[in-house]
């Protein structure tokens, strides 16, 4: 049916009425006492959800513009960096870090497994000279969980490098305690756990990062954080910002507030868990490591099964859009979101609207309804 | 009165409720075919407004965003490169080009003059080695208009110099027409004349601009050009772009498509004048250059009276957002915004508002009331 799309995809997610209601005001001068208090309210409330005393600075672009800015603004050229690569976006910051001439160790891992934090102690242990480890949080490509923690605690030993996490999809739905993980950089972006639309995104940063950030020689001017943070401490931003997407940010920082860190969190898990075990009990595999799966994002191996001939069925059949494989996993897997403002009836949408794809796609490999009695289940018991 | 106030700022500009509306759907995917297919439209009407063949590629970022995209794209360390500086925004170019080692010529002006084309001539004819001029056509910190057509006519005769031109405060306000003009880059952001919040810049590229970003050496990722090229050949873009203010983009470019570029810069052409005129007529004085004005902001000499005090006036009885001053010149002038979604009401307000308060003020220098008559005299007789 048009115009009743539901996107379980992981980003953009679904936005909240309030958050798209303010996001049609009409816009107000950026230089003003009023836009001022946007960014006081907004930047106070950041600085909650990173869990850090440090700064965390807005950007208006994507994602990919706040972690390059983490980069680009810690880092000079020719420096040695440690980048993990286990999926798209591991791939990513390491295309970010060669263009910027640095000099980069690739830990990998095969795409749908984690990055092993050994190796890197192991780099970090014997090179006093490298600068940064560079790694993805939650994989958003294959539903993986890197140990951020571990690898923070490794890095957190070593003379000179900083910690600079890609969090863009474990921000806002587990646990990322900036300042007890000593992580320095934090990249986010405001289509996922902040129930917003994309357009924003955020840089945090240590006092360990401002110190590299005084070292660092690449060129930079839209994304030159200094200018930011100049800005910032007079509640103001350097360029025009996205005044409307200020707006939308302000309240779903609001909405997460009253929600409660904790609350989040176990939403999240509640949900991850619901689909894990429901996947399974379909008679599907779960595509990423078990153990070390995001809590926003599960991928699910479809073997024999051509995984966009699903997607594409659950879309025309009952509006609701799952996000394919990314690369090499087109046509192998595919992924639920569950991301943001997701409750439990969505969950369970989304796994009858599965169910019953497969049952008419004749491979369900279960009787129907199981899938949905594991979700349903554990979802009311953990109420 | 609380929200109810008008903005007549240069930027972010009023916004019709069709693309506010637009920016409150809920987002859908940007990797989908409905996604796709506004990305073509977008597209096919921007190179509409930019009278291109070119491209016209979108960023998620802010103006300068898309200025420092065509000047790190096209150029590499070390080029020597013009850079006209007649106000805040010329200012803002040298330092984006010295940020990435261009070696940079500047070409001044006295803030309220124009660039004298010229002097861009007698360079031009003297060193085959610069390789871009890059110059602001409005100068949205003065009111002044720069002769974009003359510049870019010479800059046509050097056998490398390719013409970069900031056209935020022009496009859609009055004629620019790239090709004809030979004008290989042109920057631009969506909360100027397109009608619409901020958040979305415009980077239109010649096929010289694209040839000299072949050779372009500047590190960039975010900013790279040739991966917006690539993505927007299938009508899709390398980063999550801002998706509802692609909704408002359509919207906001419909609308401009029915009234017509004809029409759009004579009413912004009438806009001007009236404003102009009626300034005059209440004893202030224009501070730029009458016969190099910009279509899109009046700058008014306030002389003796505090500029601030006047505008904060006007916000406080009149909700009319006027623009200040900006570095030497704050509270020396005050700036009114007539540009995008601005009606013959709309200055006819702002003239009464301004009036009635230097009258308040014991500052008007003229009968009350004319500064409206000679107003409405020319709004009403050009209808």
């Amino acid at each position: 049916m048009k115009e009743k799309l539901t996107l379980m995809i992981p980003g953009p997610t679904p936005v909240p009425e309030k958050v798209l209601q303010a996001l049609a005001k009409h816009p107000i001068g950026h230089r003003t006492p009023e836009f001022q208090e946007i960014v006081r309210q907004t930047t106070e409330m950041l600085k909650w959800l990173h869990q850090t005393k440090g700064d965390v600075l807005s950007i208006t672009g994507s994602g990919t513009a706040a972690m390059e800015a983490g980069i680009i603004n810690t880092l000079s050229h020719g420096d040695k960096v440690i980048c993990g690569e286990n999926g798209k976006f591991g791939e990513r910051w390491v295309k970010v870090a060669k263009a910027y001439g640095l000099k980069v160790e690739v830990i990998k891992a095969t795409w749908g497994k984690p990055l092993n934090p050994e190796e890197f102690k192991h780099i970090l242990e014997n090179d006093k000279d490298i600068r940064a480890v560079i790694i993805t949080h939650s994989e958003t490509s294959t539903g993986v969980i890197n140990d951020l923690q571990k690898i923070s605690n490794y890095v957190k030993t070593h003379p000179k490098a900083i910690m600079i996490a890609d969090c863009v999809t474990s921000l806002g739905a587990c646990n990322v305690p900036m300042d007890d993980w000593g992580i320095d950089v934090i990249a986010s972006g405001s289509q996922k756990g902040y129930m917003m639309p994309p357009g924003l995104s955020f840089v945090a940063m240590s006092q360990k990062a401002w110190d590299a950030n005084m070292e660092s020689n690449l060129p930079k001017f839209y994304l030159d954080l200094s200018s930011y943070k100049k800005a910032g401490d007079k509640n103001s931003n350097p360029f025009t910002p996205g005044v409307n997407l200020y707006f939308a940010l302000l309240e779903g920082l609001k909405m997460m507030q009253e929600e409660g860190l904790e609350n989040i969190f176990n939403r999240h898990k509640r949900h991850k868990k619901a689909t894990q075990e429901a996947i399974k009990a379909m008679g599907l595999s779960l595509f990423a490591d078990e153990n070390n799966s995001s809590p926003s994002i599960t991928a699910i191996s479809t073997k024999e099964i051509d995984a966009e001939i699903i997607r594409k069925s659950i879309k025309d059949d009952f509006d609701i859009l799952l996000a394919g494989g990314q690369d090499h996993l087109k046509g192998k897997i595919f992924r639920i979101g569950h991301l943001g403002f997701v409750n439990d009836r969505d969950i369970l949408t989304a796994i009858s609207a599965i169910e019953a794809t497969l049952n008419k796609l004749g491979k369900l490999k279960a009787p129907i309804g199981k899938g949905v009695a594991v979700a349903s289940e554990i979802l009311l018991k953990s109420l």
